[in-house]
C-alpha cells in the first residue's frame, strides 16, 4: 500500500461537524471515510451508510474500509444524540438511545480500529464531548450520563493504547456548534456559535502534536461564552 | 399509613454491602425492602426477586411495595458488575452488560422512587460509586464508563429533585469492600477493606443531614488506602 | 495526663462557625481550646488571642497548648478572608493578605500539630473549604487563589499523614453561613442559609469516622442552593 | 506606533522553556521581551532582569516596556520554583517562596498587562501549570498548594477577561521538560521528556485559536508517561 494516502475516518460524519472534520482532513493530504446514518446531500471523500451500534456492520465495514485504504491515522468520534427533557419525561429509549448512539458506538469503532492502528504505526484517536461531559445538568439525565460514559471510556482507550502509540483525545465542545440545525433550533447570534471549520483546525493540530507534547483533554467554547 | 414505620429501599442487595445497608436502616427503625437478582440465604427484611434493568417489573414491583409500605423515605442504588480487561478483550456483552447493570437500573428505580418520594415530602436517593467513577483506567473501559455514566446521572438526579425536597447524593467507595468474596479474589489483608457495617453507618449519617447541610459527593476510604 | 479529656482545636474561631464547633466539641467531651485574632465576647472553652500567621506566635502557642493539654485529637482549620473585587481594584496586599490568613495559617498549624498528633496515636485535621475551592470566579482572583491553594495543601497533608493515622479533610461549604454578619450583608432568606450547628454536627460526624471508611472531601450545601 | 510588530513577553524567561517560548514567537514575527531573575547567557530578544515578585519594579518595567512597544499581544507566565520535601522539612520560606515566586508574580503581570491589552484589543495570557496544579502529593505541599492557586488565579482571570478580549489559558505541563538542569537531575530517558520547542509550538497555536475556539485549559505530556 505504498505512496497510498494516509486515510482519516470520521464517525458521525453527517451534515456540519462532521463533514467539516472530512473537508479538513482532505485538504491536508488524507483519503477521507465519513460513516453514519444518513448520507448528507455532497458528502466530502467517500461515505458509508451504517448503524454505528451495530456491531456486525461496525466490524463488517471497517474490515472493509482498513483492506481498501489500510489502517486509519486518524479516527474522529463525532455521534451526537440530543435528549433535553425531565427525568420523569425521558423514557428508556431515549435514556438507552443516547447511550447507545453516543457510547456503544465509540465502544464498536474503538474496537474496530485501534488495534489496526497500533499495528500499522500509531495514529489518533479523538471523540467529542459536551459541557455535559463535566457537569450532569437537570434535564440532561439521558445526555449527561451518556457524555460521562464516553469520557470514561475514553480516558480508559488513552491510558491503554497512548503507550501502544495511538495518541487518545477528548475534546470538550463547551458551546452551540454554527450548523443551520442550530441556526434554526436557537435563538443565538450565530457569532456567538462554535464554527465548524475552527473545531475540525483544533483536531488537526491536535492529532499533529509531537509525542513529546501530547493532549488528553481540552475544552472548546466560543469568546462569549460564560462557563 | 399512620404509624407506619419508614420505608428504606436498597437495589442491589445481595450478600454484602446490600444486606448491611438493609441492616442498618432496620435497626434504625425503617421498614426494609431488599431488591436483586438473587436472594441471599438469610435476607434482612423483605427481599424481592427481581431484574432491576427490565422497565416492567421495576414499576410494576416498586408501585406493588409503594403501595403496601407508602412512597419510600430512602432509596439506595446499589447493583455492581465489574468487568476488568483490556478493551480488545471486552465483548460488547460485556460492555453494555455493565452498564444495562448499573446505569440503566439506576435511570429505572429513580424514575419509579423520585417522583412519590417527593408528593410524600421528601426523602434521599444514594448512589454507590467506585474510584472508577473519577478515573477511566487501562483494563476498566466496561466498568469506569458505566461508572462515570452513573455519576452523571446522579447529579442530573440531585439538579432536579434536591430543590424538590429529595436529596441525591453520590458516595465513592475507593477501595475494597470486606466481603467473603472479596477475601477469597483478593490477597489484601482484610484490615485494609473496608467494612460494610462502616459504608452502612456513613449513609445512615447522609440521609439524615439536616437541610442546611446536604452532601452531593463525598468520597470514601480506607486510611491506609493511597489515592 | 491519664483521664485527661481528648483535646479540640479551632484555628479561627470568632464569632460564628467556630464557636458552633467548639461548642459541639466542648458538648462531645473534648476539651476545647480556640484560637483567633480576635477573642469573640463569650468564648467557648479556652480562647488564645494571636495571629494565626505568625510563626513564632504559632509554634510557642500550640507548644504551650499540647503541654498543658497533650497533643490534640482534633485540629479544624477555619480562618477566613474574603475578598471580592475585580482583578484590577484588588490590591497586593488583598491578594497576600487573603493568602496568608487562610494558607500559611493552615501551613503553620499542621507543622505545629500533625507531628504531635502521630506521635500520640493519630486524630482528625479538618479544613474549610468553599465553593471557590473548585472554581475561579470574576472577582474572586484573591479568594478562589487562596482557597485553591488551601485544598492543595490539605490533599499534599492527607497523602503524607493519613498513612500515620491523621485523617485529613478538606470540607466544601457551599452556601452562606447563617451568622449575624451574613445576615447584615446578604438579603438571603436564612432559612437558605447553612447553620453552624448543623456544620458541626457533619464535622463531628467526620472526625469519627472508623478507619476503613475516611472522607477525604465532601461538600455541604442547603438543599436549596443550585450548584 | 504603527507597523510595529505585535509584542509577545515571557515572564520566567532563564534558560529552558522560556527562551524556548521567546524563540518560538520571535520566529513567528513577533518584538519578544524575555523577564526573569537571572538573564541567560545568549537570550533571544529584549531580556529585563528584575524581581517578578516585586511590585513597583513590575509596574515600572511593564509600563517602559508598553511604552516602547505598544501592549503586548502576548503574555506568558512560566516562572517556576520546585520544592520537593516532607511537610516537616518544608520551612516557611520554602512554602512561602514558592507561592511568592508563582502565584504572587502571576498576579502582578496579570494587573500590569491586563487592562492594557484589553484596551489594545485583546491578545492572550498562558499561564504553565503542573501535574501539581491538579493533585496534592505528599512531599509537595509548597509545591502544589502554588500551583493550584495559580490555577485558581487564572480561572478567574479567565472569567473576567475573556468576555473582554482576552484568551486565558492553563496549560498543564505533566511531565518533566527536557533541559540541560533536567538532565542532571533524573535519571529519565530525554526521549521521555517534554521537549521546549514541542511546548512552544503548542503555546503557539493556543494563542492563534480563533475566537469561536478558545480553549482554557489542557494537558501536554509525553506519550510514554502514564497519567
Amino acid at each position: 500500500m505504498a505512496h497510498q494516502k494516509p486515510l482519516a475516518i470520521v464517525a458521525g460524519a453527517g451534515a456540519g461537524l462532521g463533514q467539516s472534520l472530512l473537508h479538513r482532513f482532505e485538504q491536508g493530504g488524507f483519503a477521507v471515510v465519513g460513516l453514519g446514518r444518513t448520507a448528507p446531500s455532497a458528502p466530502v471523500g467517500e461515505f458509508h451508510t451504517l448503524d454505528l451500534a451495530d456491531e456486525t456492520a461496525v466490524q463488517g465495514k471497517l474490515a472493509q474500509i482498513i483492506k481498501t485504504h489500510g489502517a486509519p491515522k486518524i479516527v474522529i468520534h463525532n455521534t451526537a444524540e440530543l435528549v433535553i427533557a425531565p427525568l420523569g419525561d425521558t423514557t428508556l429509549d431515549d435514556f438507552t438511545r443516547s447511550w447507545t448512539s453516543m457510547v456503544q458506538t465509540a465502544f464498536l469503532l474503538g474496537q474496530a480500529t485501534l488495534g489496526p492502528m497500533t499495528t500499522a504505526g500509531g495514529g489518533a484517536f479523538i471523540v467529542s464531548g459536551a459541557t455535559a461531559s463535566l457537569r450532569g445538568g437537570a434535564k440532561f439525565a439521558a445526555f449527561a450520563s451518556a457524555k460521562f460514559a464516553l469520557r470514561g471510556l475514553t480516558q480508559s482507550m488513552a491510558r491503554e493504547y497512548q503507550s501502544q502509540g495511538v495518541h487518545v483525545c477528548h475534546a470538550i465542545l463547551d458551546g452551540i456548534i454554527d450548523t443551520d440545525r442550530s441556526r434554526d433550533l436557537h435563538s443565538l447570534d450565530p457569532a456567538k456559535m462554535m464554527k465548524p471549520a475552527d473545531i475540525a483546525e483544533a483536531y488537526w493540530q491536535l492529532v499533529h502534536q509531537p509525542k513529546s507534547t501530547w493532549t488528553h483533554e481540552l475544552d472548546l467554547r466560543p469568546a462569549s461564552e460564560g462557563f
